[in-house]
């Protein structure tokens, strides 16, 4: 099951996606289209097959026009569903419910469309032990919705934030004049609970940060045959992530090579919408 | 050329992005394995091919956390570039530069991504006279932006909020007992400048629509052979917009019947990142 | 009937301005003088005959700070009442009622203000056809009220921003080297939905406009007499929007003329306050 | 001379009020019709005689779309001014000046109506002594402006808010069975530096409330006849204010009372805009 | 009773609080390790003796993330209590009570902190008729929070910011060319309501003061024998408020020289947390 | 040296905390006193020996209230300083400078109280190697401030939020049923850079704990004899954090029984201000 966001972190973003919709004389077209006391029922279901993500940016959405909408959520966050599939029924306002869909809809299908690709990448690699991860490449403002996602699509997040971790890349190493003075400084400056990450571009590079202690390498760009000599040198003893160049046709090929961690940007960057829409019943 | 957003319009974004991406400690490699005072030189390069769209955003990240770092674009939004062009020369902290640089391109790589994707369907409608525009189907909080990328790619804006036109829809035909009647309450209540589209799914509802004075007429998923026969109806008396089943192998046809505008989601729901990084010289 | 605002609209006005009120210590006088549990039962209503606007702003008012309060609205927004009419019933804590009371009738009263204005000009041009619409010239950052509150007095509102039409000024005009020029340059850059309104200001510069295509020409302090022949010429193939000048005793005069729209400034910028009281009953 | 906010008092509903006329699209008519890099040289002027408030916010203003501006102020808040009056000369963006020019002259002509009207009140009671005070009946969100406007007219403030000063009304008095009691109570809970006000509505109240120590007493209402019998009886030994039924045409007699004090409502919830413009010149 | 602060002024700290602890994915430990819908029973209960302040604070942060929560408060706030005292009930879902707790004791501890100094000094002063005060150092954020703990513990406020009271000090006087032209500067500038202060390092400079009409002088750095000099100099014609050097062992001599105020900043910038702890049950 | 942090994250604290000292008035006594273009020149100047931290809030507060004062540093954060050690020379607007003096010294007063408290913590364990770690019992808004504050005593930051590591305490262990089993769970939601502490209150707990993999193990309330025993037991195979009792009288014994980190809620909810001045000169 997915551990859900609690609101508090999902209402200031529906509530700024609605004010965004709305503008300055909120929905002209319900409002001259639509009796203001008029209720209607409606469903919102999937017009083709993914993983389900963002359910509560729905509800919320849906609230927030009309406190009183029943919003009855008929499939769960992280969920693989069938085109057709309804997700959730809704009796309220018409007005509230109209205004209110495009929100709904943006958020939601967004949303699912990243626990789709996240879930076509963890299917790819399914068996291998190779875990799925996202990077920061995400939607400025949503990166803790989209990782949510990510979580949602059975994939594990990367650091939330530059300061959430250590993470060494080529200009730091150049900054520092070499990976052995980089991860130095790295480890005086870490904290008990901060791990440190290394990137290197080659199995050369890999050997000199090797006894430096990071927690994790990342390896850039490497082949597969590369990470597997990696994997190999390494021997378990610390973790490895692949990164750059992963895509649906190379995952699996990355992931047999052994390396615990698989990062790919597009899962957040790159994720076409799930298409959803909402039905009047 | 295009005509750029006031930053005013921008900055607030911009700065969300920063503050969401340094959390509560700030860049903790940078204050590790970067020297406060160190400067660099970089450039923004592309990694692939495509129209450019959101440089004020990077320009504003950097300066955000260096006030006093020189910015130097050398590309224009809506300017198509190869791979590997640079698209602006910075000087500045170093610490500032690695520090805004995920948001940077975060920022600049989605626009980018909308305006050549928006670039893609022009391209295939050219000489057509048909229009590619935008849909509401846009990221919550970054509707205006998106929007302003797609005008860099030669697109043109739908509306901007639910406020700003009347659009008359499925839902909003039902709740009025039929189009004639829809359209008659919409009249009565739109400004003088405000304009009012509807949307119909046959020809027959074409022809029930067009006695009651609609600006534009939405054709909701009608055949290339539909959308001519709607066209000969009309004859120009009303703009029509082809909306639907648009992708970039169907969208030729579509305009070649003539229809003045067609309408696009994937433009801002589903465009690819445009790859861009950052390189230091 | 007129169309409400959603609350997401208004309530963050409301809590602004109770928090502006309520400075950094509350209610000091409630707080020394009225007993914590005390409740009361109270009346809004008008020391003076008008127009009706903005209850909605009375009840957030006082449900921001007693959401437990029952508020019993016993007119409608939109509604026309003698002086001494009972606008609306509240039972509550009566520090919260006491506390909340300025704020709610700030804000009720001043709407109600622009709504009886509107209603004075509305009434004066009765069964001429004209519509009173107002302008820009709003309170920052009350312009969704006000414009509702111009709808509530019957009017017709113009432009909610300057993004959401065109209106080519003098300025615009000297910029483009004559009224042609302009005209051109905004027709290529309107979107399908945005109309396209021109301001002139002498009959000569009526028929340069003319032949170019726009959807509304602003007369700009035409007299009466120059007023219908500017009608006569156009013969409605353009709708005329009387602009300057306007006041309650020309206003008809005006109108008579045949155009379609008068705008008017002083809705919003110079509308005094309706007297609206609360009593204990 | 007028002693002026700090910007960071007023930047913040500058920017509001900007973001609030841009929209999503900015000023769509400047984009379609100056160029991007014209400049021009305008200057802020009076369409009639009045008092000036507000310089700061038109500045502010039109920096915040154009920072390399130049804004020459010709003229003070606080002076009075005639009819063509230039207050201040402008060279910058085009677009810039044209964009801001709505949101600095719907605050500077807000703001030197309040002046304009306190002036008049306080021209009136010229050389009696008397002081014009306002009220807590501003605009939501721009109290601290109006107020400021209400010194620039020569007038003084009354309580910013419910939290700095005790007043306490007829609700107040019945809550607390008597104003004797009111008094005690408003006393034990003020702090040494928090004024005690009460209002009457009699003679006979004045006379219930004159032991109990209120550094103020507002007398609600009171004939000119009975203001100057509460002035001899009270016989300087507490400060009076005067509040209800103040116009311009009944202002002097009031003040002729001999009171200190005179409270005018009017000044900031009916103030008429003075109308300022902006000419290019 | 201690009068509380509307929820309006306490729930957007709340919620910033709870909003900074959650950052970008959650309360991880809660989520990994707690079921969904598991509840829970807790108490709040101090760990040693004091005074509580902030009750609503952990009410309203519990009810942050679990609206249906009960929260029933077995003490309030300005009672003082032993170690042990159980202060809140509190049953609702698990997850959202943990994530909640810190937020809760974060701001529950540090007003009660501040109430238990403030009761400790107004103890050691009783009996001689001084009134403990507080001053503007505050914690940036707090301000009004914090001094509403120092209601909770006997204590009265000083200003609550820079705008409710003049306050002359040194540096005003050193600018104004003596104390006598900055009172009458000051008197000149002040409304109505608001009161006037000066500080004075000396008995002779007291003597300055005097004539000019301050509403209440502050003796800063007085020794107990000048206090006294101080108070037999004025004999009640002015309120007196000691600064300075006020701490537990010094406060009792400071009130029994007969000054009606003693002002200490360690009350709000000082005072260590109350230890109270959250307790499954 | 201490790293900065990023203006950014510092500047909306400082506006904020200048806002609400300024109310609705701004300054009343420097407007009353001070000529509006008077300079003067200050010094800011510790009255007792500690820590710096926080200069460049100083900084930011006074800039924002004149962007053209010149403000130098003659100390830096992190540094040891005397009583009566100047800080910054800072010449500009006397206005400005008197109105910002109090926000300055609020947030760099109480942010070097943490720092110089964290030092002692710092020097009492020296030679130990053991590193003093902060809480989250910190003040809401300020976490990221006071943990460099921490930093710039010192000290080393534990958690800065719910969301960037797990940590396990009594109520997570019940609910799991155990310490085995919630360290499995953790492990399972942990992603590859997040680390995972476990509390322990015994040292059988201890042992039950050990084999399940945590980073590391927080021993809660041991006394010194136990903490060594845990030291031995468990060899360095995991990092042992005391927590519980730990003041500057108990902390060397702690540090003296090997553990390599020792968290102290005090640096942060009980820190002293540091008593700094700003003196005209």
């Amino acid at each position: 099951m997915i551990e859900p966001l609690p609101d508090l972190l999902i209402e200031p973003i529906v509530r700024l996606a609605l004010a965004e919709d709305l503008g300055r004389a909120g929905d002209v077209t319900a409002q001259a289209c639509i009796d203001a006391d008029a209720t209607m029922r409606v469903v919102f279901a999937t017009r083709q097959a993914g993983v389900v993500s963002g359910l509560a940016c729905a509800r919320l959405a849906i609230l927030a026009l009309d406190p009183k909408a029943s919003f009855e959520a008929t499939a769960a966050d992280g969920q693989s569903v069938e085109a057709g599939a309804v997700l959730a029924k809704v009796t309220g306002n018409a007005r509230a419910i109209l205004s209110a869909e495009r929100t709904a809809l943006n958020l939601m299908g967004r949303l699912s469309g990243v626990a789709t690709l996240t879930r076509a990448y963890v299917d790819r690699v399914d068996g291998t032990g190779a875990r799925i991860v996202d990077t920061r490449k995400t939607t400025p403002g949503l990166r803790h919705l989209e990782k949510y996602a990510v979580r949602c699509g059975g994939g594990v997040n990367h650091r939330f934030g530059l300061d959430d971790a250590i993470l060494i890349k080529d200009n730091h190493v150049a900054a520092c004049g070499g990976i052995a003075n980089a991860l130095t400084r790295a480890r005086a400056a870490a904290g008990h609970l901060t791990k440190i990450e290394v990137e290197v571009d080659s199995l050369s590079q890999l050997a000199d940060a090797l006894p430096h202690g990071a927690d994790v390498i990342m390896l850039d760009n490497f082949t597969p045959d590369d990470l597997k000599k990696a994997v190999a040198l390494t021997a378990g003893s610390v973790v490895l992530e692949a990164s750059g160049g992963v895509n649906l046709q190379t995952v699996r090929a990355i992931a047999e090579s052994g390396v615990q961690v698989i990062s790919v940007g597009a899962l957040t960057h790159s994720a076409p919408v799930l298409d959803i829409g909402l039905d009047a019943v």
